[in-house]
């Protein structure tokens, strides 16, 4: 059995977790919590998964290489300094960062990405979410990762390509931009969708999650995967096999 | 035959409107276009067509007000100015405001009053639409249009509840907030989704228009309906008997 | 608090009934299933909701009539037979027989007719919905539920306009015909979308089921609604108030 | 210049073919209808377009194959004599046969053959496919292109394991079926998607093409490339070098 130190426990994904480390067969070790500190318990568990929160997480970070332990981050809401954190990490520890680790939205990544290889400038590519009333941040860290997948199928920075959150007299759309929309609202778990639209046709690339926990298995299982791993950076492709 | 004046003839929809006049068996009179004016010629129409730009709708407002010519306006992205102007000019003459003058959009916006006014405040609204990659304005005038059935069902005022643009770490959705999002690429002539997400369902009303033709038709047919009408303002629910 | 009796209790929808019942501050009386006789228990009950199958609901419907008790049909796939058996029932208890018990479809169901209600012959009628991989019957009772609206608006008989399971040479769409097709997989808790297809537009209305335990809720909501209630068939509008 | 037969010149895709000719900077050199003999004429074309009728299409390759003009084949509805008819025309001349000529279906039938391919047998493949009212066979010959692709993907026989019509109380999903379902309705151009619904989780691949002139483009741009090809078979996918 592997056990698993759930950082972020008491949040929705960190509840999801702790059924679906049960339902694994798996062990559940730790959980830590806003205020709480991993670092001196972290040491008993075998892998950690972070759902927390961006405040959180170089704290957390810091904690696993110290301990030598593998981490999934699913964490979203990221900016530059904790990426920096987490390649920091990855020269100690395996580390899978991810903006979803369902099944379905790892194989939409790659799809997405061959669409856009494919199809030439006069396909215009938009990503719209829908996620539940209560989530934070916008657009949601798949709708990031679908975005970087779409960039590097046409070979270019999602940075200077991105266009979000139209609103007013905006002009045109740039040439080559790729565009964000993001809904909320009930109780939906996650639904994105991927538009590629071209002169007289549109294809629609789409992923749904009836609920949270094909994300609680899936990091449970991306996790699992990493304990034994070589320091360094993965993803859930590597994890699946795709 | 009723004679029509096209104001803003030139542009995608002015070029749809000639040909929905001619298909409808009426006449096409004048068309004017940016740096014409439309004073000197509209006298001689029976009725006017706006879908021009936000810059010339006052002073094609005084034109018509001046000649007594009743006038359908289809132009989009209109700020509270031109609000003011359009209420003036319906004093004189029969006046038609609408962001979508096609006969689903039409019966859309009452599901749309109708589904908002029996659901509480536990569904929140979501409006989403999209557009081809030259749209200028956000969100779609459409979209205003559904939004406003949506505050009028709810009995509040849009401009306090909208929510548009979500863009980075925005914070949780607003208790009551109407949503809003644009999507553009391609061709697309128009579609529009209005979500309204419950607690574990959804409910999602839609309208797609496959090309430009089904505004110019509702338009033509929309305009004929006012000749001869008192001077007011007017709706498309009106016009279809709604 | 008032005693239910789930008749077709060891089902997904009976198990979800149960803990809806529980969720809602009520007492779970008996569970009956195949093989099991209704008749010398349901009198210790305050009133009865049935999702087991149509080869059960004569004895069930039974049963309920001689002891007196009020009850919710959700059981789908019913036929002539069950629904003359209903009416029967129905002089005697009340009874509220229905495809759907959740707010979202009522209300859909409701603009569903009005929009059949507006809109003229050239505006065609599909509905399509989707379901797990274990449902057995095609059209869901949902889907039949949202044609019975659609032929209601439009003041013609279902029986006769229904159009299903195309496949084949089968020729152009009949005139008037309400369509229905039908889509199995996964764990789909149930989608359904009305089309109404017109000239180069088209309206959708559609109702998205998250899980079961939408539909439980609002069993337990209209079953709780019967008791007290005079014999007589009831709908869940009556229910909601719509 | 090319020039081009057109065969069922008088049909919808005949005219929309006229008109792509035309906008390509080609030639239309005959166009053969119901009744009409391909025979005398088409050795003075450099190649034939046929979208006639199933009925038809033994004939016309008897004319194609006399006269060594290769062949773009779009008409649907076809049977296992007509297959037959096409791999005897290929041992003569270049014959492309296929349900869909436009860039995105051809690139939504790579994706779908790759996701097919990666998922295992917990995740059911589904087709739902939307054309206007007067299409007279179902599924789509574009839904049946998508199927193969499904099935390729799976590695199994389409044939063995399409599942489609379902209406009444039909059981539950065969394990590994690929199912079908046709909606039919106004004016749609044509709408395809393949639905991968997994465990609590569902990817839609989607497209939606705006109007025939697409697959009329589609069809010149397929045409042109086979003249000088090798006798053969060949598939858009040759054609746009995906």
């Amino acid at each position: 059995m592997i056990k698993f130190a759930v950082l972020g426990h008491k949040g929705r994904m960190g509840q999801a977790l702790a059924r679906a480390i049960e339902e694994a067969g798996q062990e559940f070790c730790v959980g830590v919590d806003q205020g709480g500190d991993p670092a001196p318990v972290i040491g008993q568990c075998d892998v950690a998964v972070d759902f927390s929160a961006p405040a959180a997480l170089v704290d957390n970070l810091k904690a696993v290489t110290s301990a030598g332990v593998p981490i999934l981050i699913g964490t979203t809401g990221l900016e530059a300094e904790h990426f920096d954190a987490i390649e920091r990490a990855a020269e100690a520890v395996p580390v899978l960062q991810t903006g979803n680790t369902s099944l379905g939205v790892t194989l939409l990544s790659a799809l997405v990405q061959e669409a856009a290889a494919k199809l030439g400038p006069d396909w215009d590519i938009e990503i719209v979410e829908m996620h539940h009333r209560g989530k934070v941040d916008a657009p949601s860290g798949t709708a990031k990762l679908l975005g970087e997948a779409a960039a590097a199928g046409r070979g270019v920075d999602l940075a200077s390509h991105r266009e979000g959150g139209r609103d007013g007299n905006s002009g045109a759309r740039s040439e080559g931009a790729i565009g964000f929309a993001s809904l909320r609202g009930g109780t939906v778990a996650g639904d994105h969708s991927v538009i590629l639209a071209g002169p007289e046709e549109r294809l629609t690339l789409s992923h749904s999650a009836e609920n949270r926990m094909i994300f609680a298995r899936g990091a449970v299982k991306g996790a699992a995967w990493l304990v034994g791993k070589d320091p360094g950076r993965y993803t859930m492709s590597d994890v699946l096999g795709l």
